[in-house]
């Protein structure tokens, strides 16, 4: 008989991706749906960049160099520096997507049956990369109570063997809007050191910072290759989808000072022949955008993060912490069961002909059981949209059969 | 230490660019280099599917479904139609070129330690894909002799083994330009049903189908899914690269009727997020190409070949099967080793300041030692730099230090 292949059977199906049919029902009996569910930003694409295709000068569209065309690596250069990373043009591999950056480090540096070390919750598609790979990935778990913080280092060592050979941090975190301090940096750091790992380091939402709500602290963005001494274990893992809220064009870049790395990616690189030409082109104009270009999507972000998470806060036995960074934030929900309550609020609910899809925050997580009253909520839409969205959820917790408070009092009025 | 993994060691480099430095050099010293040794073709994209993606009226440039866009699939349901294969839009996942469709069919049907069954020389990024898959290549010789046709059965019979998962097979082919026959192609059903193995089919070239020189046969271009009872045994991997002279859009599919394969290449396809979309734009246009579109580039192609292939059996002591597709040729050159004699072309000798770049064909071999006096070539170029490229590959054979024959006479006026 012919079979699906191990991994072809254990490879996790999104866990974002499977309410979708719930969502399209409901959208056919004529329910506004406001997705929260996707980091699918309603930013536009800058006119500039997507010029920079439409007017290139093109007969044939090539194959690129296998690492992405020279100019736009030499142009990248310019770039990082101006986020306080040094590299050369040759220490940068562009890839198709992030998600090819973070496959060629999966490939490139672990052994099927090696380990992997994530703070969870985590970015759901690490579990695919390493499926493929035949990588285990070993959570270490970070708590709604603490911001989602980096767990204490103790834990760390607990669960390093002889087959952890990396650490995969994001920050600013997706899912959890989490910005590492220099001090957290600093840990990652030692521990890198200490046991001989890779800090495999996604940092997609670079651009996406904000100081902290009640002011304190700069909001200050520290990169894996900001850290002095650790150039050969850090593999950065970049992508211009949500820099430029361009997720469509699928250009990321894997950079890393470590030679042996590089030029092992490199042959994954040849296999595949090259990344997409025409965003490449696109890419390259990015780097001409003038530098106050992120002050409008930052503030805007900013703007709707401060709302949701009011919104949020204000909501009787809800908790969600600030997130200092990326365009996410998971929340805690009075709630049984957060799979069935983001399915039940797209078949059974809606409030004035509108509901809100939220992501479980169950497949965040790699400890079976974690985040069941969790939903992770994604501020891509405008504000309007996040209060419309926010008065569904309201409404919903008031009404839902699996609600586990019931009183529908104001916490502040029963502290009054 | 931080160590690289197995197979980011064993990983090949392309043996096509392996020899890039010394062309470079060459260049340098103001040598023209004619490059016959890679797949690019000259022959210009199509104007109208490069405006498609100009007069797109984009503002936000999203994921798209991580198939593809529907739109895109229902198209190419209709493109596949008049090539007489008959799938729906929900049989084809559209892939980050052809690279991707041969990376998600290993990894969806084989498991590491299992066997891949290629009749070689091959495509040698199939090595690659294989390695990164932990999957095992099994080579089976074609022969110069026969123009590289399907070796005898008996020959796949022999290696044949528990482990045996799947035979890959590329007609028109990526290196030779073989074209595969009905009978072979009924041949390899056959033995796909008896032991139950999948027939990965790339089919890069399916447009590129000439009459054989002698002008007897068709060229009949025959596809795996045109093969009757083998639905749930063939995954088709196709590339719009070659069709449309479009390598650097990096578009491609995996189509299969079998659910399960592709329900599970799905999930890889959902880890990577979307294929580049851009580019989805341009494939999506290609489809409402005229239907004569074909008729200019395979004309210019097929005289092309002729060319190349009477300018290569005039030369003393070289023998080229006339191809049947594609854009390749593999000739049998009197020399003492490919490599060398590729390396020493751009690196020793020159000719009016010009010289020719080829493929050694030891890179598309999978069994050691084979392909030693081979070179493939890609007749990519126009009728004049072919001609001007036979002119160098002339001389040099006359003055090549490992030349094996000595005499400088035309076989011709030998037996006349």
């Amino acid at each position: 008989m012919l079979t699906i292949s191990n991994r072809g059977q254990q490879m996790p199906p999104s866990p974002i991706r499977k309410l979708v049919p719930f969502a399209e029902a409901a959208k056919k009996k004529g329910i506004k749906v406001y997705h929260l569910n996707i980091g699918q930003p309603d930013i536009e694409t800058p006119p500039a960049i997507l010029d920079a295709v439409r007017h290139a000068d093109l007969k044939v569209l090539e194959y690129s160099h296998s690492a992405g065309n020279e100019s736009y690596r030499r142009k990248l250069v310019q770039y990082y520096k101006k986020v306080g990373i040094d590299v050369s043009y040759d220490q940068i591999l562009i890839t198709t997507g992030g998600s090819e950056a973070i496959m060629f480090g999966f490939f490139t540096c672990l052994n099927p049956g090696d380990e992997v070390i994530i703070p969870e919750p985590f970015y759901a598609n690490y579990n695919g990369f390493a499926c493929a790979a035949g990588v285990n990935v070993v959570p270490i778990t970070s708590t709604i109570e603490t911001g989602f913080a980096l767990p204490p280092i103790e834990d760390f060592e607990k669960v390093i063997t002889p087959k952890s050979k990396a650490i995969i941090i994001c920050s600013p975190n997706n899912p959890t809007g989490y910005l590492y301090s220099r001090r957290e940096m600093e840990a990652l750091k030692d521990i890198c050191i200490k046991h001989n790992l890779y800090l495999f380091s996604d940092e997609a939402y670079r651009e996406f910072c904000y100081p902290p709500e009640d002011g304190r602290g700069a909001g200050e963005y520290v990169s894996a290759m900001h850290l002095e001494g650790l150039d050969q274990n850090v593999v950065l893992m970049d992508t211009i989808s949500k820099r430029y809220s361009a997720c469509g064009a699928r250009i990321g870049a894997l950079v890393t000072k470590n030679k042996a790395v590089y030029d092992a990616a490199m042959k994954f690189a040849q296999a595949r022949l090259s990344p997409p030409g025409l965003a490449q082109i696109l890419g390259e104009a990015a780097i001409d955008l003038p530098d106050n270009y992120f002050d409008a999507p930052k503030a805007e972000y900013m703007a709707r993060r401060d709302l949701l998470v009011q919104r949020l806060n204000a909501m009787p036995g809800v908790f969600c912490p600030n997130p200092g960074g990326a365009f996410y934030a998971i929340a805690k929900l009075p709630i049984d069961d957060a799979d069935k309550f983001c399915q039940w609020l797209l078949e059974d609910f809606s409030y004035k002909d509108q509901t809100v899809m939220l992501a479980p925050a169950t497949g965040f997580y790699g400890t079976p059981g974690l985040g069941k009253n969790e939903v992770r909520l994604a501020y891509v839409l405008n504000l309007g949209a996040i209060d419309h969205a926010m008065d569904c959820l309201e409404k919903a917790l008031e009404v839902y059969p699996g609600k586990t408070i019931t009183s529908q009092v104001n916490s502040s009025s029963l502290t009054s």
